[in-house]
C-alpha cells in the first residue's frame, strides 16, 4: 500500500481520504501537541467540518463516547471512529433511500 | 446524528464522506445483489477509485484479508475496513511528513 507522490494525480476517492486526514491535522496542529486533538480543537473540528452530519448531537456526550481512554484528548484512532460512524450513518440513509 | 437534507449545503468533509459511500454503491448496484460487492465489483471499485493508494498491493490477498467471513462477497463493513486502512496509511504518511 503506497502513499501517493506529489506528481501523481489522485482519484476523487483518494483525495477524499486525504482531505479527511487533513481535517484532523488542520485542527490538531494548533497547539503544541500536534498528534492529538485537545477537546477544544475537537469541538472546533466538528463545528467547522460536520455541522450537518452532527446536527442535534450532544457533543459532550459524543466526546465521552469517543474518548474511550478518558484522557481528555482525541487521538487519531478516536477521530477515525467518528468518521466510521458518519460513514455508516450516511450508508444507512442511502440504503433506506432517504433524502440524504 | 442526522443525514443532510437536499437543500443543505454540505461541507467539504461531509461531501467526502458521502462520496466515499457512493463509491461503494456505484459498484454494488451493478448486479442483483445491490447491498454487497461481488469480488468482480470489488476489483472494479479498487481499480477505478484507489489505483494509487493500492498500487503494488496484491488484490487477491487483500480480498482474503478483508472478506473475513469468506463468503466471496464484500459487505459494506468489509469495504469500510479498507477505507479505515487507507485513512491510517495516509495519516502515517502525513505524520512522517513524507511526500504524500
Amino acid at each position: 500500500m503506497a502513499g501517493e507522490k506529489t506528481d501523481v494525480k489522485l482519484t476523487h476517492a483518494e483525495q477524499c481520504i486525504k482531505d479527511l486526514v487533513a481535517t484532523f491535522y488542520d485542527c490538531s496542529r494548533k497547539d503544541k501537541d500536534q498528534e492529538n486533538l485537545s477537546l477544544e480543537e475537537f469541538r472546533e473540528l466538528v463545528k467547522k467540518n460536520f455541522p450537518n452530519y452532527l446536527k442535534g448531537v450532544n457533543l459532550e456526550e459524543k466526546i465521552k463516547e469517543l474518548d474511550t481512554n478518558n484522557d481528555k484528548q482525541m487521538k487519531f484512532s478516536e477521530f477515525l471512529k467518528l468518521i466510521g460512524e458518519l460513514v455508516k450513518t450516511v450508508k444507512r440513509c442511502e440504503k433506506a433511500k432517504h433524502t440524504c
